[in-house]
């Protein structure tokens, strides 16, 4: 740390100090630490200096200053990102930029049903007002207790209830953003049309903070549902998850909320390792399904939907067992055996990990193709499949043979990613469905990307940060 | 028209006609004429050379051309557009490239839900494969039968179905574009989730062929509604509209597939001057909607929700009077008295249009406000208000006095102009909600629109089409 710290020089952090003051410049090894290491500890970064700044003013100065300086700037929203996009690098001349002091919720519009909100606002936090003001804020993730907004939007994250209401970059109106230079982008409008100009929002989400830092936005709200169904499917093959999500599409529309596939061995893992895990189904199945539905309405028609596509399915033999939480209690179960997947996991040692979509149509071509390839370059080692189908998102993760070694298992992680995304490419999928690129993804998207897009980026980038300084060696 | 055919060197026209073949390169006066004017007549330009390339390795090739060359190329799709966008300057040395005969629907597919389309295809045609193959693509305007779907995204049409189903940008999944250069951009991607990168899809679609040239797309497809109901309502104020359209939201979600406001004056003006239009209520009143409802489940359902909200809209005395189509003939009827507003606006004399959009809760505020601000720089213009309420945006048209000059009112147009974007600027609007900025509002963006964000709009320019010669005078 020592050495990293001599990077930047005194005077100028001195200056950068006297921006946030005294108090919210960490600068002592331990005050840092938590901002250098991301949760899974793929990646280490250094940094002389944490900058929490309290209003976007500051957020405007410090990148004033960055800009004169040439002062690489790393923003930071809850630090949870899977991808190392928040993570500064080893070099030790990069500034962490917190968002965590500006967590104000500007503004609730119950008639126009939207919420003007802060870059630091924890997601729970949004989730929980927007409940108090009998409104739905629907984003939601595993992180959701630590992770803030302005990650979630710079990462245009994903999750559980992308089906029916998007995902972050469809659920937000209008950023405010502050730019390289210090320049403050407002345009935090609560309009659902407006055709002036190129689309700059959608620039600014999911580029992880690398064209500019996201300090506030305008999402939108919806009428919480009136009644929620959950019930738990078992199925004889993907084929028939794809029949059954195309019955339940048609009769539910858009009370269709989540449609989740689990395999096998996701299951069976979460019923060995995962502690206080209740098994949802007596009989034993190749695939399983978690599907829920929110009716607008009532309950009871929430209630009507379910047994009717469920009925459906099971004459139709698409399933060939299902259960239907008869409780809150018992609905937040079934969640929480779908959520403690990754976890369970965890237990039958190293894995190497995806986050890939395909249309919807190619998710069992997908599957069996890339149990294949995975077979063919790791014998013995074993798919672990599970993810949002409804979105044509699967996380689809590799754990070691099962009588293998960690070490040597990993050591092959870049030839299973190979393999599993060159199915991916073949059915003309993504390799980052809802994590971004970061520092995980970077060198393989522009060595696998059409240079045309790349090429492209890149000139976005130079456009927007010409010095090279916002979040640099992160997407592009 | 001979002065301007000079502009292009002889030998410079015959390298692009050789690129589509002569048949496909119009040349003589009375061919390319229907190409130079808009169907308002607000603008005309000059131009000596229209092609009618029939692949994208043929616009590949004429785009190349055109940037060895320096030659300024204006894309068109149907010349429905509102704003200029698609109409070459004055000076006679813009080539058109019409996408006409890009228009093969290259695939349906329907487990995806999924169409992949050229940009020449005609929307009708587009609306009407769809439902050919029991699907909806929901995109619905005036200009249907002769608009194309190249257009359509280039200018990131609205409609009448944007409620429910959002505007072209929130159609479309992916994008094909032939860059100022000749590169191709091959995005045609099926993928609800993909976060591999910059957003480039969202910045060429309303970018209104300035950065690139859409070539094909891929648009989602949607269930057919099982059940559809159209209700013409009466309402004693604009507040009054406000809250219905709150009731409706909330007891139908996704259902509520329209909700267009309509003022007394258009409601009059159409059963003064449509031919064959019916009266939709007997008695009168300061305000009507006409409001949709589609049910992906049933026939009954839609007709037992449509008679539900109205019902609590009667009780609660914020509707007047109500009237549901008895029959399709019947909804069709409703539908045409709100297509034939503008044609009927007509014969009250010139008019002074607006296509602005503001947030819902603010809309009655709006209204008041600008008819108050007209009335003051235009005193006994009247104010023709209507528009899709549901989406925050109205065409707020202004008839000349009843007793005014036509050239004397409309040399007014600026003035009036600036008075109501002015109330819009102060509501966080927008001056252009879906019609775009092409040439009509240009100037206006650049003058009224925050520095920052302009400044952004010309790097993007810059960095996409650094020679200029992507539809110049356009947008930005």
């Amino acid at each position: 740390m020592a050495d990293a710290a001599l990077s930047l020089d005194p005077g100028l952090v001195q200056r950068f100090v006297e921006i946030v003051g005294d108090r919210h410049a960490l600068r002592a090894a331990e005050d840092i630490a938590p901002y250098l290491a991301e949760p899974r500890g793929l990646w280490h970064g250094h940094s002389p200096l944490v900058l929490r700044p309290g209003s976007v003013e500051e957020v405007s100065r410090i990148m004033g200053l960055a800009t004169e300086t040439r002062t690489p700037v790393v923003p930071q929203g809850g630090n949870t990102g899977l991808v190392g996009a928040q993570v500064p690098d080893e070099g030790g001349g990069q500034v962490v930029l917190s968002l965590s002091r500006l967590n104000r919720i500007r503004e609730i519009d119950l008639l126009s049903n939207t919420v003007t909100v802060e870059a630091g606002v924890i997601l729970q936090t949004l989730q929980e007002a927007a409940a108090n003001a009998d409104r739905l804020f629907p984003l939601s993730l595993a992180a959701q207790g630590s992770c803030q907004i302005g990650g979630n939007l710079s990462s245009n994250a994903g999750g559980t209830n992308v089906l029916a209401y998007g995902n972050a970059r469809d659920l937000c109106l209008g950023v405010e953003v502050v730019l390289p230079t210090g320049e403050v982008f407002d345009d935090l409008r609560k309009l659902k049309k407006d055709n002036t100009g190129y689309d700059l929002k959608n620039l600014f989400i999911g580029a992880e903070g690398t064209l500019g830092i996201i300090t506030a936005a305008v999402l939108k709200l919806f009428p919480k549902p009136k009644g929620r169904e959950v019930a738990f499917v078992g199925l004889p093959s993907a084929e028939a998850a794809l029949s059954l999500f195309g019955l339940a599409s048609d009769r539910a529309g858009g009370a269709l909320t989540a449609f989740e596939l689990i395999g096998r061995r996701p299951y069976d893992y979460t019923l060995l390792h995962a502690a206080g895990a209740v098994r949802p189904l007596t009989s034993d199945w190749n695939w399983y399904v978690l599907m829920e539905i929110s009716s607008g309405r009532s309950a009871e028609d929430a209630r009507g939907l379910i047994e009717d596509i469920l009925g459906a399915a099971l004459e139709a033999e698409l399933a060939g067992d299902a259960v239907i939480a008869a409780s809150l209690g018992q609905a937040e179960a079934l969640w929480n055996f779908r959520e403690v997947l990754p976890e369970a996991q965890k237990a039958e040692g190293a894995s190497i990990k995806h986050d890939i979509s395909v249309p919807i149509a190619s998710i069992p071509t997908f599957i069996e193709e890339a149990d294949a390839a995975v077979e063919l370059v790791s014998p013995g080692a074993r798919p672990v499949c599970f993810g949002h189908m409804g979105d044509g998102n699967l996380h689809y993760n590799i754990s070691r043979p099962a009588d293998g070694d960690d070490a040597a298992f990993l050591a092959q992680y870049r030839i299973v990613n190979d393999a599993v995304h060159k199915v991916v490419r073949g059915l003309h999928g993504s390799i980052s469905a809802e994590h971004g690129i970061g520092q995980l993804k970077r060198d393989e998207l522009i060595a696998t990307a059409p240079p045309v897009a790349i090429d492209l980026m890149r000139r976005v980038k130079a456009a927007f940060d010409p010095a090279g300084i916002m979040n640099p060696g992160k997407v592009i």
